[in-house]
């Protein structure tokens, strides 16, 4: 799919990749909501995996990278789901799949709000973990699902990130 | 649609509201997506006409009210988007009409960035007028599309402006 794009992608060239027959996929893979369904279910996982080492990092780093560190977990959570989130749009699969990415969201919604109650001493002024969590994660999410919809519109990656971490800090109470 | 819910709206249902049969009605909208496309372009006019003295009011504010009167704007404008975004994905009209939606968001962010320029003088610090206003306008469309898609999760409103404020004006270089 990476290679392809999802619109190119058919179960035919999905087979014949895997080295199996349309036969034995279609066993596992009905359709092509299956299969990004399972595409989707791999994502939130490869995702997890890469977030919980920047989540135990923030929960021990210095305070005073506290603000890059989540920029970094944010962008690399956000930026990956809103290419497939694009991608299952421009399918209409968005509907059958978009509980397993809201999952994803969620859970790390739930476990960055842990870390800013756990880090609370560390922030320059009380905050609620919660709040402050959901919009900075739903605020990532709608930067780069627009930038990932409109590509054409593309920002310099080093003018984005400066100005993402400005939108961080600021929420996470440096003003 | 606003009543009902967008699943609920039929062409018979929208033909007695507005006094006329179904026969004059398809006249003009032949489809379901033809009657939500012009809800979409409608909602984008009003949009524009809700923002419109809000950019004027943020020409010339106190610059001390520059942040509260751009939180305003965002607000305004995204939370209506995203019920009506919200709506229009859960009946996978979102392909065919999102066209208008976008031109809107745009439109914002161009009127934001050159406030935004315009008012450099009054600003912290010096950042880029254009990569700001595309960032607060996107943010806060995530986080009020995620809003309007899962409402259980609703957050106090005034717990919500207050984290959105942090966020408006770290992104403008309070900070």
């Amino acid at each position: 799919m990476r290679e392809l794009g999802a619109k190119a992608v058919t179960t035919n060239k999905v087979a014949a990749r895997a080295g199996v027959s349309v036969g034995s996929l279609y066993q596992y893979f009905p359709n092509k909501t299956a299969l990004f369904t399972a595409v989707a279910e791999r994502h939130a996982l490869e995702t997890e995996q890469a977030i919980l080492p920047l989540l135990d990092r923030l929960a021990v780093e210095p305070p005073e990278e506290l603000v890059d560190t989540v920029v970094e977990a944010l962008v690399a959570l956000e930026r990956v789901d809103a290419v497939l989130h694009a991608e299952l749009m421009r399918l209409s699969l968005w509907g059958q799949t978009s509980g397993v990415i809201q999952t994803c969201r969620r859970t790390f919604e739930a476990h960055l709000a842990d870390l800013l109650a756990r880090r609370a001493a560390d922030l320059p002024r009380p905050l609620d973990p919660t709040a402050t969590a959901r919009v900075l994660v739903r605020a990532m999410g709608g930067v780069f699902e627009v930038c990932a919809q409109e590509p054409d519109e593309g920002f310099d990656d080093a003018l984005l990130t400066e100005t993402l971490t400005r939108m961080v800090a600021g929420t996470l109470g440096y003003s």
